[in-house]
């Protein structure tokens, strides 16, 4: 079992706050520490019991032994590079959905070694503090980048933490990361948000649409719920990779209208059974 | 209470099996008689008590006092106008979610009275009677379409069977039906379908794509394992308004990729805030 640890949490929102409940319960940490920049959200974080005590950056930096990075991807860039600075021997790590830009952002600190860049794959549609759920991210993967540019001991923590907590560990390079998570993740968001525009957009001459919305619209568009300052941010760092997979989406729904429009009933048929596969994926 | 009455369910497979279920549950049947031109899906039906007894379609007409297809669409056209030649005062109502074609391919049907055209909005991704399950239907949206064009005797036990069976009624004509469905229903299949499309199509040459799919890849790729059948004259039949749809989704998503291709995140995150107002609907 890893020593109980003073650990500090920079963004106790829905992933912050969910970890913390998580790190207490699994008695990981001896401290948990609230860094917090919306003043109500670190209210609340206190009142739901999340975290310990809030304090200010430098102060939680001085008083922890890790430090856990739960603010969105263009936070992470803004504040990483000085936490850094910041620190003697404590362990760093982030928590964030892309994983190229926030390496590349401390790529040659003299404490690069100290950071280990994660993406625990767990998520949902909601945010803030109140959002904070027990059971997070259980027998859900845990991806570590780049684990050989980072210090030994840091490692075999944050891999020890995350089993811990129920999680099962990748580990890969940045690229296959971000690459992957625009596939299974990233284009799923981007979907759901322009399928709800696509809907709403129509709602505004015509009131009644959502009176049959039914559960599959529920599931399909249940993402676009999703904080707009967590994803913007996401998307622009994997722009890339996004961007193929946006256009490859684009290409397979353009297969789908051509079909409706030559009244070609067998290539519908046979699009529908190749998506179908997806059955050997997904129970 | 509606006085129980001797049902004929033509196609005992998720839709009809469920129903099924519903209606003996309800008291709303004194006699179950399935149709079913599959005949290890006619057995299943038997085995799982779906259905009291399995017959061919003429002798269910003769013996029933009401007929429901439970059917694919396209398999609705070709059957319908039959079975309303061979009725004398049943009542026959379908569950398909398209209305305008299954209603124009009766319309002068000297019979058409005795049909009722409905869309009950509920439904799984999965297909056959050993899928049906308890409790569907409850607290969902039936549509009933043209109702003037159907004898009032008909209406009224179609209105009473689905609120009790559970379900709120709404009634539209048939082109506004097919309109919201398409917003609503089908276009969600088509992105999930392609969604699954763009996927499956990477991972021929990345077997580990799926290593990380998240709760939020299997919410919006859920629908993709729907059947073909059922599905793809959905499609055809609502065609047009279905395009029209498919073509503003992805006009949506060309705005996504134009902030991304042009590095603007003022717009991204503005398409975002835009998306997250489907709170107001889904809650």
């Amino acid at each position: 079992m890893p020593e109980r640890k003073r650990i500090a949490i920079i963004g106790v929102g829905l992933i912050g706050g969910s970890l913390a409940i998580r790190l207490h319960e699994k008695k990981l940490s001896s401290k948990l520490i609230g860094v917090e920049a919306d003043k109500e959200h670190a209210q609340k974080a206190l009142e739901l019991e999340l975290v310990d005590e809030i304090m200010g950056l430098d102060e939680a930096i001085a008083n922890s032994d890790v430090i856990i990075l739960a603010i969105p991807v263009d936070k992470i860039v803004q504040l990483l590079p000085g936490i850094l600075d910041k620190i003697d021997q404590q362990i760093v790590l982030d928590l964030g959905s892309t994983k190229l830009s926030l390496i590349s952002c401390v790529k040659d600190h003299p404490k690069r070694k100290r950071y280990v860049a994660t993406h625990p794959m767990w998520g949902t549609e909601y945010s803030g503090p109140q959002s904070a759920v027990r059971g997070a991210f259980e027998n859900k993967a845990a991806v570590i980048c780049n684990a050989e540019e980072s210090d030994e001991d840091a490692v075999t923590w944050v891999r020890a933490m995350y089993q811990k907590i129920g999680m099962h560990l990748l580990e890969m390079d940045a690229a296959a990361h971000d690459l992957h998570a625009a596939y299974v993740s990233h284009i799923s968001h981007i979907t759901s948000f322009a399928l709800a525009n696509t809907v709403l957009e129509k709602e505004k001459e015509d009131q009644a649409i959502f009176e049959l919305a039914s559960a599959g619209f529920e599931s399909t568009v249940r993402l676009a719920k999703s904080n707009s300052a967590m994803w913007a941010p996401i998307f622009m760092q994997n722009r890339e990779y996004v961007l193929d997979v946006l256009n490859e989406h684009i290409a397979q729904l353009e297969r789908f209208k051509a079909c409706l429009e030559k009244d070609d009933d067998q290539n519908l048929l046979g699009l529908i059974s190749e998506a179908n596969k997806i059955r050997r994926i997904i129970k």
